[in-house]
């Protein structure tokens, strides 16, 4: 079953998010706290949406994401941030569905493109999506500015 | 000179999006129209933002951007879409204009990054980036669907 987050599944997206961060090998990344998904979450303009997927009324998983915006199609994209189900539940098939809930969000909405990324090795979500006939946009490379090099292009003089 | 872009800037807007599209070979590739700029750019609740970058009283580029949401940092992210510089203006500087306003505008909302995708081919704009501290995130591939693929995923029984 997969459903809209509320304010109240904020201790369980916190749970999955730092399970996906382990997952993905960096278990001390996440510095993420309750009070920011409710803030950014959960007010009047979010600055994201979340699904919770559960199993046998457990929640065992969960998609947070977003919208850009595509200048060449002029229409929004779905920009999925994080998927992830707990390894106990896999073969359930929440993943799927999950996948299939965003699809289903991102046509209703108009959005041209459905976008994610994915880590070079994992292999497995890798052959998924493009059994799925999501492909690799390849030639273009993510880049990123943070910390003392983002302060010092703001204050450039 | 760096301003936000109006409603007016709406044919200007679309004459950079069509520059950039030619400059990243793609000269086909852009369906957008007024309509869908002034829909989704300047309405109660905007999918972008747009900044218009002026030399001698005439623009002569823009930045379109937007909000992601790091799971990460619990804060959102800038991310620019697209950043385009006429050639003739080039050297006078608007680029480096754009990115520091953007980089100023990131660090104001208290996003901890500030992110963009760039052609592999492009070492020019690359070996800029990396100057101004940025740095290609290695390891993580971005993926898409769109078209039939996403249709079918949403239609999935």
């Amino acid at each position: 079953m997969i459903r809209e987050a509320t304010k109240e599944d904020i201790p369980e997206i916190l749970r999955l998010i730092q399970l996906l961060a382990e997952y993905e090998k960096e278990p001390d990344a996440v510095k993420t706290t309750a009070e920011d998904l409710l803030r950014d979450g959960f007010s009047d303009k979010p600055y994201f949406n979340c699904l919770m997927a559960e199993h046998e009324g457990v929640v065992r998983g969960f998609a947070l994401y977003f919208y850009n915006w595509s200048t060449w199609e002029g229409r929004p994209s779905l920009y999925l941030e994080d998927l992830f189900v707990e390894p106990e539940a896999r073969g359930s098939g929440l993943g799927l569905e999950l996948l299939k809930t965003l699809a289903g969000i991102a046509v209703e909405k108009n959005c041209k493109r459905f976008e994610w990324s994915v880590l070079d090795w994992n292999q497995l979500a890798r052959d998924f999506y493009h059994k799925l006939g999501a492909k690799h946009m390849e030639g273009w490379l993510p880049y990123r500015m943070e910390g003392e090099a983002l302060k010092r292009l703001a204050e450039k003089g």
